[in-house]
């Protein structure tokens, strides 16, 4: 079949098919581009309005893993009171072309390649009305490979079936129906001539054949009844649905999903760094120091375990414990300062080990059960090898330094920032792109990304979609700490998930209003939330004066309201030093080996272990689009419940780290008789009625519940 | 200055302008656009996102009369902390072609013209901060002029006032600035050699000049104070903005504006049959004796005069009184069964009189201060002209009988509709345009069109646009009592105003949550309402049943929530006599002449005449985006205020005609002194204090107020 070719109608709204009545308007006879009136003009019917989900009038694609559904609704009608058809075409695409090839095209001057993505084949959806009266259609289809996938509403109107509401309307109304027959005989007709792809001509064959006797029986003297029968045969409904005349479709222009693997949208992630792995706490630990510790992370129930830049760390200006100007002798730096003589972003800290270390360190992870994600830091140190060989990927001063990071009157000597609009600018991106394959090719999938917001957005996109192109595994973790619209447009330009508010929303207020917006709002077509309770530069003061119960009730709610989260080690811990007035922790390990006793008491180790296995046994909890916040009656117990796997778990957490709180909480659930609700997280059972429930949380007994309702007859499917 | 071409970063997010980095990337370099993906690279900083106000993604303009303001919102931001120019660009088109050509060129296989339009130049004006840490950025701009209006915002990075912003923050810390001095002489060494228009080279200059002296005193050896100043100096501020390096700009897509004329969002409109006018009941009446009419509908202060169709009508299947299938001797049919003997879309109805009677009727209707508005009805009676002239206009039927129009089980036999889709629809929509051309030619600039929704949407969308190009001052209102979906598309589409639900909205909460949507929603950007409160098809129940003080209540409504509303004549004499159950006027004057006496008792023409200065004289009633509802505390009375001109009228209203209704209205003034209010409708003031205010309204005493509320210290401009 011929491909589509655009012809528009009005200012870019409809995308349709040729037919036989557009070749009337050539491409020859589109008004200059420069005229951003109608270009062609086309006497379709059918219009396709309003079509969810989209992301900026179809600018950026939506997200989803393997195995999740796409709905589509989409608003679509013609004049008059016609019948319509309306289909959600799907696709996956699969690119083409030699990946290499493509990468030099984008930067080279050679003439661009032709149908690098090859289509896979639409499949197609019926669509049914929404609700009477809204024009508004909807199906749905599911992914089911990564990469690229497509999708696309296609409407025509329903001669056949027009005819025949018609015809019965007018039987019924007694009137003479006999002229309508004649019609319907001339439509039917019409489609024996059609072949099953709905275009002339027909391939002939026992259908068409069959069609035309139909047709006849439509025309003939028989008397009306039976001809009405004839016309209300279902295997003729069939028949004519089959060969359908699609000339005059309308189709929406196309959009597209983003599709993942599944770790994408659940994880529970653990950052360490591997140089606080060592016995001695004067000196770097090792991969091998490190991964022995990689069995327990695993047992805790972990996915994922994240590493600061294990590159090597630059001397000058090297930062000195919690952040000093000067680094003493043993002074580690902070690993974000990458780049030394013995190597840069593609080389490992030989106080690390070597890249056999590495693999090792690996493949201790795969034995575990663990993936390993490593962090990309876009920056050197000033002993970092590409300050010397490519100067011109920085910024330079007139004293002929290069300019170092700064966020005045904050000065980062020990960093400097590339120049993404150098003069150079291919060559710089490019060597970006090969270290991030480089590490692809020693078999990391996994990327956290360091502040992404201060460098170019437009690389962004384009980096994430060529490692994509490549290698549709990957997932980009966006560091992105800034007001929201830049960290939206990460999302948005292709960051797999991101990092949130989440730790700067601590009440309940804060907390509903903030995680509504993201499970309810189109963002969570594009942002995937990681709920990391704390990080190296982030120690709340929440966790800083909460004691214990407050790590267990900020772990409670990253666990549960993150399909994907992630603490930093010391969490377990209940680490809560930090540098006084500020979110910095003391003694911060970005600046010091840090050798910590794992066991040391009063961790909260049971706790997570049982949070992460009962996320990976409930459903509910690996998707985020089902969250409903629950009232309760005392401002300090937040309570909300996630649906899945034919369970509705409800999540009711303790906000306050000091106090016993107690008070009502609303199940939604309208019942007469006493039903009983099962905390996962001890195992205990409780007699609940009705819809508003009492609960009572002691910090130092219980911080939260984790209650799986029990089933109701309507299907919980999220 | 080279006219800007496309270079998208990301999926056609940013459309920016040449610069000298983006060479590398050649139009060659662009993958085939069956590749969704980025199509060029660029290491464009800054981001524009969310530019509002916009319709589908840009697919449709927005509508303004001329004067309005259009005001801009745009999400731009960058990567890192640099500061941002954005700024608000906005230009008028000019069509540069023959209209006649361009028509033609639409179907002709010719190649397309170049520079249909021709721009008048940019004008520009920054834009602001909306809220710290929003990234959003507003600014507006007035509309002149009739026509086609374009917007499109600019963003680039302020090299020279971030510099100078670091350079402040570093001085305050008490570091050393000697660098960063160098480094800005170097940024207006930069600025000096380009010209005013921000590119290289430079025109040289007076003010380049002056540039280079302040760049060399930022350099040289003078204390750090002095170079400091000379940082600081406004003059520096002003020369460096007025040669901004927009090389690396980032532009958002253009975004259109169609601008009307005033008349277009502001009237009074009168609904009347001129052959009604006769002084005989069982004769027609002619334009003579309707011109005599006019005075006193002038004297109502109607400004538009809508005449439904004045063509010949059709003898086959005429339409008898009250609808009956058969027609009497007398009886005159349907006018919307255009076309006989003596013509058809551009004859006159003999019986009404000729062309120049209707010249004559156009005379009266300008001395009386009016505008005549005609009825486009796409549709023929069976023995209109083009039946014989045009067969392939018309869907045929096997017995080679012509399709009627028919909403099964109902026919309209007298009706003959189009087929838009006919293999001829070049000819036939080429045809259709002429009609209305033919009018305009003869002075008229205002159409009211017949059941749109019944005729392909990309038809209205060209033949708007078309006539548009010729005549931009020409008024489209669109009856398309359908479902929501197509009934917004069509004003998308074009149509300057449109039919409401207006009619069917009579509770407190019906009115309140239609009229929010429609004027707080951003379907004010593109639906006009025109709130006819009465036509030909539709006499509401509440009308029926109400008597007088109805039609005084819905008279209020209607004129005081529409800047622009309408009554079709008898309205006045409150006729509420209907065929029983249902919404047609008995006797209707859709199927006999109706002669009414003008001054039957129980006439609200006072009341209209009222309101209808007070509409002339108070700009608050000129618009509808100013609509805010009050509460009440009686279901029974609504209040709602506009704002304009300086003043704030609130109105309440009595929706019950039957019986007395009083309670409180909320005024939302916060005032603890006692006001006054005056109600423009009779002239009388009232004392209020405070929010709350009770009121009184007796139906047959005053069905509603319309208060003038006192001046606030706020701006309550629109």
């Amino acid at each position: 079949m011929a491909r589509d070719k655009s012809v528009v109608v009005g200012h870019r709204s409809l995308v349709v098919g040729r037919s036989k009545k557009d070749q009337r308007l050539t491409d020859d006879q589109r008004l200059t581009t420069d005229d951003q009136r109608p270009t062609t003009i086309s006497p379709r019917r059918v219009v396709i309005d309003a079509l969810v989900p989209e992301i900026d009038g179809g600018r950026f694609p939506i997200k989803r893993t393997v195995g999740d559904r796409v709905e589509v609704v989409a608003t679509v009608f013609a004049d008059g009171h016609d019948l319509l058809n309306v289909v959600l075409r799907d696709r996956r695409t699969t690119y083409n072309a030699e990946p290499a090839e493509h990468a030099e095209q984008v930067f080279s001057a050679s003439s661009a390649s032709s149908a690098l993505y090859v289509d896979a084949g639409w499949r197609e959806t019926p669509m049914t009305l929404a609700a009477p009266g809204t024009d508004r259609f909807v199906a749905g289809f599911a992914v089911d490979a990564l990469g690229w996938h497509e999708y696309q509403v296609i409407g025509w109107v329903d001669v056949f079936r027009s005819w025949r509401r018609d015809l019965e309307i007018k039987a019924a109304a007694g009137q003479d129906v006999s002229l309508e027959l004649l019609e319907g005989s001339m439509i039917v007709r019409d489609a024996a001539r059609r072949n099953a792809a709905g275009t002339e001509p027909a391939t002939g064959g026992r259908e068409s054949d069959w069609l035309l006797t139909q047709a006849d029986a439509l025309s003939d003297s028989t008397p009306i009844g039976d001809r009405l029968a004839v016309a209300r045969a279902d295997s003729l409904d069939a028949a004519m649905a089959a060969r359908a005349d699609r000339g005059a479709a309308t189709a929406s222009e196309i959009r597209r999903v983003w599709v993942d693997r599944a770790r994408a949208r659940f994880g529970a992630w653990y950052e360490m760094f591997p140089r606080s792995a060592g016995s001695a706490a004067d000196r770097s630990g090792t991969f091998a120091e490190a991964a022995r510790h990689l069995p327990s992370i695993a047992a805790l129930g972990f996915d994922v375990v994240y590493l600061p830049p294990i590159h090597p760390i630059g001397t000058s200006f090297r930062k000195g414990r919690d952040n000093s100007l000067v680094a003493g002798p043993g002074d580690p730096g902070s690993p974000w300062a990458i780049g030394s003589r013995a190597g840069g972003h593609t080389a490992i800290d030989p106080a690390l080990g070597t890249i056999d270390d590495f693999h090792a360190f690996q493949d201790e992870a795969v034995r575990a059960g663990l993936e390993i994600a490593l962090d990309l830091a876009w920056q050197c140190s000033p002993d970092h090898p590409w300050v010397r060989e490519h100067p011109e990927w920085f910024r330079h001063r007139p004293d002929g330094t290069i300019k170092y990071a700064e966020n005045p009157p904050k000065r980062y000597q020990d960093i400097y920032p590339f120049d993404f609009e150098s003069d150079d600018w291919p060559a710089l991106w490019r060597a970006l792109l090969d270290v991030a394959l480089f590490w692809i090719g020693h078999g990391v999938r996994i990327f956290r990304v360091d502040n992404p917001h201060t460098k170019t957005f437009g690389f962004w996109q384009w980096f994430i979609d060529e490692i994509h192109l490549r290698h549709p595994d990957v997932i980009f973790l966006s560091e992105a700490f800034t007001r929201p619209a830049p960290m939206l447009y990460l999302a948005k330009a292709g960051f797999t998930q991101s990092y949130t508010y989440f730790t700067w929303r601590t009440t309940k207020a804060e907390l509903t209003e903030y995680f509504t917006e993201l499970t309810s709002t189109d963002v969570r077509e594009y942002l995937r939330p990681n709920l990391f309770a704390n990080t190296p530069d982030i120690l709340h003061a929440f966790l800083q004066h909460g004691g214990r119960p407050a790590f267990e009730t900020r772990l409670l709610l990253a666990a549960t309201l993150g399909a994907s989260y992630g603490i930093y080690s010391g969490f377990e811990l209940c680490e809560g030093e930090a540098v006084p007035g500020t979110e910095e922790y003391a003694h911060s390990e970005k600046y010091e080996y840090r050798k910590r006793d794992w066991d040391r008491p009063g961790h909260i180790k049971p706790l997570i272990a049982r949070v992460n296995a009962i996320r990976r046994a409930h459903t509910a909890l690996q998707h985020d689009w089902s969250l409903r916040f629950h009232e309760t009656d005392n401002p300090q117990i937040i309570a909300y419940s996630k649906t899945g796997g034919g369970e509705r778990l409800l999540m009711v957490i303790n906000l306050d780290p000091h106090h016993m709180q107690h008070g009502h909480v609303r199940a939604d659930i309208d019942s007469t008789y006493p039903y009983t609700v099962h905390d996962l997280l001890d195992d205990v059972r409780y007699g609940w009625h009705g819809d508003w429930n009492y609960v009572r949380l002691d910090p130092g007994v219980r911080q939260g519940h984790i209650l799986r309702l029990p089933p109701v007859s309507s299907n919980l499917e999220v």
